[in-house]
């Protein structure tokens, strides 16, 4: 990292398109464009102005452009930035790049303008990792949840946090310096006030990781059920809701298609498998197996099966074959169209002898006559999800800052658990290492390694 | 076409990139875009000048972004402009336009942009055709001669001499006044020393298509031969060379992978075939008729023999089956390096009767040891291009251009022959007709179908 020379990247995907925008940062970003810029002296025009004229190499006309001039600090690293839109030719715009580096830029690694913003303090860590997030935002929710992260909401919050405890760090700290007294500056009631008052924010800004994870990961959902349980009808009946908002990804696992189904701004990524059997051969127990690694992979377990047919043994060997810790399965009774009400399969589930099977993960549909649908996608939701989006929360998305959150949590649960009886210097080892954790979050306490880490997943460019 | 509305579309490619540009154009622009935008007055703003603020769905931030205002007429369509560079989320570029739909905008047509722009006067229709080419070139070739055509250097040689034609149009126009006393005011013999004039240089611009179509287009060029004549060895020579401009694209039939091989800033396409033998069975009369359709829909053929072990009858067979009307045909004697050079395949060469062979036409190599390879390259050139690029001439590349070349040096072949014959009303029309193919070429003479021709033909956002 030397924030002392120019660095150059196009900022614009590649591909052909009407036009491509090439950026520069760096104190001479200016001058280099300036050497081969026919038009007006670059160096002598104000901030946010724009200027027509051709990219020239030696005699040679390469393309006729619009530069945009941003002198620092008024930038989006805080130096001087030059942005050259040129006509969208790669050809063109490799040439024009190719060209300013002659004239003295460096290739931009990626994420160096990002990495620049926040090394000039022009953002904090979080909001920098918002601008990855912002630019791979594919809906609604992932894009509000990483607006509201970029616009400081995540970073203010744990900022004023951080103030608190530091006031009573240094209060602790002064408690040292006077050990042989056995004084007590920091109120130790207030301070188990605050501790407990921080905890619990920061225990709902973990708690909020499951819907801010599900919203900027989306929720890996396998569909299973015996052959003939109407998988495939459930499938299509679920999507046909919302064929607008559907599309087909190539799985990640082999031959898997996964359908993507919106729920209340939340992409669930249905997982449909081969239809299961009580395994009696080698060859069905290899298609349990398969099934079973999908769902250990999985969060969500959509178990479907036909009313009209499956015995209560069966149904009863299912679901104790197919539950796996840590995935929450919801139980769906399909075809409840064709059998009678009276003698519904309320009895066969009656008959089940599993505490597991609770009115809140089973349901009664059917997928062909499209009954209970919009109810089974609300089961889905509330069973992957214990919150709901309500608008401008503050949530966490970040795996990154999950872990400095619950290592903060701990930290200070072992100031708190320790109050009364270890030493100051125990403490405010603690409370210094709580310090430390909230700190790696905004990039207040940073390290190469982790900013090398973070900002080497950005694209060029950014 | 209804110049008084706002158009809006992406101008940059789409996927994932660190940012994106949105381009609104039309009367209300500026007026359109404030409606969503929060951060100064826009409509107060002066032309040029770029502002930082968000992009608003009435409370829900949608982005934060960078607006570039042009103010007509100064702009790349003469009308109000305005730019919006967005992070490069496809979900938010998205959201965005639709933001602006709403608000008044209405989806641009392909080549909307750069239409506006011939039909206000800010470029004439060559210059537009050039803003295409511009961002197809994949070359420096393609390239220089786009930004020439752009810049108007081909226009302005047109308009030159279409001036002269309507001096002399008008001349006769007035000699039709005065049909019954038989006067002349137009000199016929300076007539005739333009439109020979005129013509010569018209000429040159037809002849020039060929290179310039090679440019813009490439040359597609086929290897032929016998199976172990070398083809793959000779192939692998030519692209060896040039290994750091060579790349490999899928053919746009069946199977075929193309080479592409620069020479001289052309890009030749070479087309490797199955090797060719005397037709003695179905099966290889089927490679044989394969191999010509694909050297028929060509305009190179590089033919390759084994200088050890042809016979003159085999290499008499192969030239006079391989060779196709209007086909350029190289014949390419490899492996000298494995003969003596005294009993040279040279003696082979003349023992065949065929009078096409050529000194400049057949040529020795190596393609193992890489002998003769340049000079191979340069032939392979000067074989399929009579002209070498030789750096700011104006070269045709579009058939169209062509096209009305062609029907106006047959114009004023006409106006040449009827000089002496005809009278002044036929003199009148045929330069009347040459004045029209003339004026479609800038655009001084469209009709909505040639406009629509041209520019369904851009992509949208341009």
């Amino acid at each position: 990292m030397n924030p002392t020379d120019t660095i150059i990247a196009l900022a614009t995907p590649a591909g052909t398109g009407a036009i491509g925008v090439i950026r520069l940062s760096g104190p001479d970003a200016i001058g280099i464009t300036a050497k081969a810029f026919k038009g007006k002296d670059l160096t002598k025009q104000a901030s946010h102005t724009i200027h027509f004229g051709q990219m020239v190499d030696d005699d040679a006309v390469l393309d006729e452009v619009l530069v945009s001039l941003f002198i620092e600090p008024r930038s989006y690293t805080g130096e001087n930035v030059v942005e050259i839109s040129c006509h969208g030719s790669q050809y063109i715009l490799e040439s024009v790049i190719k060209l300013l580096m002659r004239k003295g830029a460096r290739a931009a690694k990626p994420g160096e303008f990002t990495l620049r913003a926040f090394l000039n303090g022009r953002m904090d860590l979080s909001q920098a990792e918002a601008v990855a997030d912002l630019i791979a935002s594919n809906s609604k929710a992932s894009q509000q949840v990483a607006i509201q992260q970029l616009r400081g909401g995540f970073s203010s919050q744990l900022q004023s946090l951080r103030d608190q405890l530091v006031q009573f760090a240094s209060l602790i700290e002064l408690e040292l310096d006077f050990a042989e007294e056995d004084v007590e500056f920091a109120n130790r009631d207030q301070l188990k006030t605050l501790i407990l008052q921080i905890n619990g924010v920061i225990g709902s800004l973990i708690r909020s990781f499951e819907l801010g994870n599900a919203i900027k990961q989306g929720v890996n959902s396998v569909i299973a059920g015996r052959p003939n349980a109407g998988k495939s009808t459930l499938l299509n009946a679920l999507l046909n809701e919302e064929r607008a908002i559907v599309s087909h990804i190539p799985g990640t696992t082999r031959d898997t298609i996964e359908e993507v189904l919106n729920i209340n701004g939340i992409s669930f990524r249905l997982i449909d498998t081969a239809g299961i059997r009580e395994a009696t051969d080698a060859i069905e127990k290899i298609g349990v197996e398969r099934t079973m690694e999908k769902i250990s992979q999985s969060a969500l377990l959509l178990y479907v099966f036909d009313a009209t047919t499956i015995s209560p043994t069966e149904l009863q060997y299912d679901i104790e074959t197919l539950q796996t810790p840590g995935v929450k399965m919801l139980v769906v009774a399909n075809k409840i169209d064709l059998i009678n009400p009276e003698s519904s399969n309320i009895a066969i589930f009656q008959h089940c002898n599993l505490p597991t099977l609770q009115p809140s993960n089973f349901l009664q549909i059917s997928a062909k006559q499209k009954l209970n649908i919009e109810e089974l996608k609300q089961h889905i939701y509330s069973a992957a999800i214990s919150e709901k989006l309500i608008g401008e929360e503050t949530l966490v998305t970040n795996i990154r800052h999950l872990e400095a959150l619950t290592k903060t949590e701990e930290a200070l649960s072992r100031v708190l658990s320790g109050m009364d009886t270890v030493t100051s210097d125990f403490l405010a080892m603690d409370i210094k290492q709580a310090l430390h954790y909230l700190g790696e979050i905004t990039g207040a306490v940073t390290t190469d390694d982790l900013l090398k880490n973070i900002f080497s997943k950005f694209c060029i460019g950014k």
